[in-house]
C-alpha cells in the first residue's frame, strides 16, 4: 500500500483520487494498474541486472492490451504462453525474434502461427521437435528453438514448483543429450535452452542457488549441442509478498548470483545472452483491484461488507487459485484512509457461494455502500485468471493509469 | 460414465460417437450437454416430489443459454443470481412471475432491472428492502419480495455451507420477526420465504433434516407476516457424486420428509406453495468436458497426457473450486473403452502451471496424441465457473445434444 500516494482519505492510483478514478472508468469493480509504478519497478530491475542480460516480460501475468503495449518499451523482449498470448505481443509492437514462447500442450496450428511469425519457440518434447521440422520445410522457413529443460532440482521455497521430479514442463535433463544429438534437420535451428524451476519465491537464497544449478545444468547440456548456444532462458520466479508475515525478496543474492552465472556464460558460451523472465515482479504490485460496498450488513455478530466485485473477478483473492489455506491479500478501504473509527469485517463478493470472499475477519475503517474496497498487490493473475462469467455478472474493465 | 452409451471403442453422447460429436463441434475442447439425460432427470425428479411442489431450476449451475431454454420446457420456474441471469431466463421464455432473483451483493440497476421484470425478489437485507420501495414508487410496479432468511442452522454433510451461523445470505432468522413488521409499504408485496442451507450434500438423511428445521423457521416465522405466505423456497442442496467412494444421494429421506413438508404447509399456510430449487442436480451428470491428447510424454517414470483443454475451461476438475484436497473427476478416454492396454496416467492442460492438471495419478487405457479425453460430472459449475481468459487459449465450446 505504501507504494500508492494518498491525499487525506483517498487512495491515488495513476495521480487520481480513488473516487474520481472510479468516475472515469464509468463503473465498479475494476482493476487499475499504475504506469509509473510499473515503470519504475522495470527500472530498478534493470539498475541491479548485470550488463547484457536481457529482461523479458511473461505476458501470463497479466496480458491487457495497453499494458502489453507499454511493457514493450521497458523490456527486451516477451515470453507467451499461446498463440492469443503471441497475438498480443506482435500486435504491441514486440520484434518477433525477442519474442519466446513456451507451454506444455502447443497445438500443431499453434506452432506453425509460431513458426509463421519467427518467434522462438521454447520446445517442451520431441513430438514438438517433429512438428516444427515438418512445418519449416511446409512454410519454407526456418523453426528457431530452445529446448525447455525439466531440471534434475527444484527451486527451494517456491510457491509453485515447475521443475525438478516427474513434470509435463519440457523434457527431462538426462534426455536432452540424446535429443540435442539427434537435432540435425535443416529447418530446425538450435538457438539455446530454457530453464524455470518455480514460481514465486520469496527466498533470494533459493533462487540465487536456483540460477547456479540452472547454469551447471547448462554448461553441462552444451557439450552435445548442434550450434553455438545462443539464449539461455533462466526463467524468473520472483516473487512478491502477498500475505502478512511475508516480506519482500531479497535480491542481494539474486544480483550477485546473476553476476557470476553471466560472467560464466560469457567465458564459455561467449554467444549466448542470459534471458530473466519477469511477469508478476513487474507488474504485480503496481495495480489494485476495487469494489464498491454495496450493502453493510451484521449477522450473528460477523460484520460483512458486500461489495459488487469477487471471486468471479478475483479468484486469487478469494483464495482459489492454488492456494492450500486461504490467506488475505492485503486490503483497506480506500475512501477512509484516515478514518479513526476501525473494525473487524469481512468483505464477500455477490455471488451465492460461501467462497465468495475478498478478506475474512481483516480489520478495516468502518465503511458503508458506496465506500471503494482496495485490493493491493491485484497486479498480475487477476482478471484474466477468473471466472468472469460466473453467475452472469458484466465484465470487469481494467485501466492503466 | 454408465449413464452414457457406447459404441464399441468410444462413448456416445446424444446418439453421437464422441470422435464424430467432435468433427460436429468443429474444434475440442468442449462441453457437450446430453438433453435426453436431462429431460430424464428432471422427469424421475417429478415423479418423486409431492403434487404441488414448484421445481425450478438454479441458472447458475449451467447458463448455457440452449440449455436454460430446454430446461424452461421441464421445469415450473428458474432462480437467477444476477441480471445477466435474469435476461437469460427472460430471453428463453421463462414467466416472470416463475423467476426468483436471490444474491448478497444485488446491486440497483439490478434490483430495479427485476422490480420492472416483476419477478420475485428474494430479499437479502433490509436495505434492499429500502431500495425495492422505492423503485417500486418510481416505476410504479410493485416490488414482488420473499425474504430470504439465515437459518439458525446448518445443512449438515454439506458440500458448502449456506446458512447457520454468521453469514452473508438473506438475514438472520432472528432479526426476521422485526423485519416482517415493519415491512408495511403500499410498494412491496410480501410473498414468503427462501431458505437455503447448503449445497452438494450427498446424505439423504442431512437433507430431510434440513427440510424439516426449514419448515419449522417458516411456521415460527409465519406468524407474524403482513400477507399470507404464497412462495416457500426451500433451496436444494441435493448433491452428486464426483469422486472416488462417493455414493448418489439417497433420495428416499428426503421424498419422505418432502411430503411431510409439503403437508403440513397445506394445513397451515395454503395458499403456500412449496418450491425446490436444483441446479447441479438436474444438469451435472448430463454433461462431459472432452479435451484432446497434444503431446504423450514420460517424465521421469511418469505417463503425462497432455491435452488442449485444462484448468482455464475445467477449473473445478483442476481441484480450484473451492477444494481443500484435490481430488479425480471421473476421467476416461472416451476413443479407448475396450483397450486392454491400461497405465497409470496424469492428464494434464497447455498453460504453464503445475495447477494445471484434469487428472492425477489414475488408471486409463492407453492413449495416443489424438485420442479424446473426457471428464465426467461436469455438466454444471463448468465452463462459466472457470478462468477462460487465462493465458489467452481460445473460448470452449459448449454444445446440448
Amino acid at each position: 500500500m505504501d507504494r500508492f500516494d494518498t491525499s487525506l482519505d483517498e487512495l491515488r492510483v495513476g495521480g487520481l483520487p480513488l473516487s474520481l478514478l472510479a468516475e472515469r472508468v464509468g463503473q465498479t469493480p475494476f482493476y487499475a494498474y499504475d504506469r509509473s509504478l510499473i515503470a519504475a519497478r522495470a527500472a530498478a530491475v534493470r539498475r541491479l541486472l548485470p550488463q547484457g542480460v536481457g529482461l523479458h516480460y511473461a505476458i501470463k501475468a497479466n496480458p491487457m492490451p495497453a499494458l502489453v503495449g507499454f511493457m514493450r518499451s521497458l523490456v527486451d523482449g516477451m515470453d507467451v504462453a499461446s498463440s492469443g498470448e503471441l497475438k498480443l505481443a506482435l500486435d504491441a509492437g514486440a520484434d518477433a525474434r525477442t519474442i519466446g514462447f513456451a507451454g506444455p500442450g502447443k497445438r500443431n496450428g499453434e506452432l506453425r502461427q509460431a513458426v509463421a511469425s519467427g518467434v522462438l519457440l521454447h520446445v517442451e518434447s520431441v513430438r514438438e521437435l517433429q512438428v516444427l521440422a515438418d512445418t519449416a520445410q511446409a512454410l519454407g522457413r526456418p523453426a528457431r528453438v530452445a529446448l525447455r529443460v525439466n531440471p534434475d532440482f527444484e527451486l527451494r521455497g517456491a510457491g509453485m514448483r515447475m521443475g525438478g521430479g516427474a513434470k509435463p514442463f519440457g523434457m527431462d535433463a538426462e534426455q536432452v543429450p540424446a535429443v540435442l544429438r539427434g537435432l540435425v534437420n535443416e529447418g530446425l535451428v538450435f538457438e539455446g535452452f530454457h530453464l524455470y524451476a518455480g514460481s514465486q519465491s520469496l527466498r533470494g537464497s533459493a533462487v540465487a542457488e536456483s540460477l547456479h544449478r540452472s547454469l551447471d545444468l547448462v554448461l553441462r547440456l552444451a557439450d552435445e549441442v548442434p550450434a553455438p548456444v545462443r539464449h539461455v532462458n533462466l526463467g524468473g520466479g520472483w516473487g512478491i509478498p502477498y500475505f502478512s508475515g511475508e516480506a519482500a525478496l531479497d535480491l542481494d543474492p539474486v544480483v550477485e548470483a546473476l553476476a557470476q552465472v553471466q560472467g560464466a556464460l560469457q567465458r564459455t558460451l561467449p554467444a549466448a545472452q542470459l534471458v530473466l523472465e519477469l511477469g508478476r515482479y513487474l507488474v504485480g504490485e503496481a495495480g489494485i483491484y476495487v469494489a464498491r460496498v454495496i450493502d453493510r450488513k451484521v449477522s450473528r455478530g460477523q460484520v460483512f461488507l458486500v461489495t459488487d466485485g469477487g471471486m468471479h473477478q478475483h479468484l486469487a483473492a478469494s483464495g482459489n487459485f492454488g492456494q492450500v489455506v486461504r490467506r488475505n491479500y492485503p486490503v483497506v478501504i480506500g475512501t477512509r484512509l484516515q478514518a479513526k473509527e476501525r473494525e473487524i469485517a469481512s468483505v464477500v463478493g455477490p455471488l451465492c457461494t460461501p467462497l465468495d470472499v475478498l478478506a475474512d475477519h481483516v480489520d478495516l475503517a468502518v465503511a458503508q455502500p458506496g465506500d471503494l474496497v482496495v485490493v493491493f498487490q491485484s497486479g498480475a493473475y487477476g482478471a484474466t485468471a477468473s471466472p468472469q462469467a460466473f453467475l452472469g455478472h458484466p465484465p470487469c474493465p481494467e485501466v492503466l493509469v
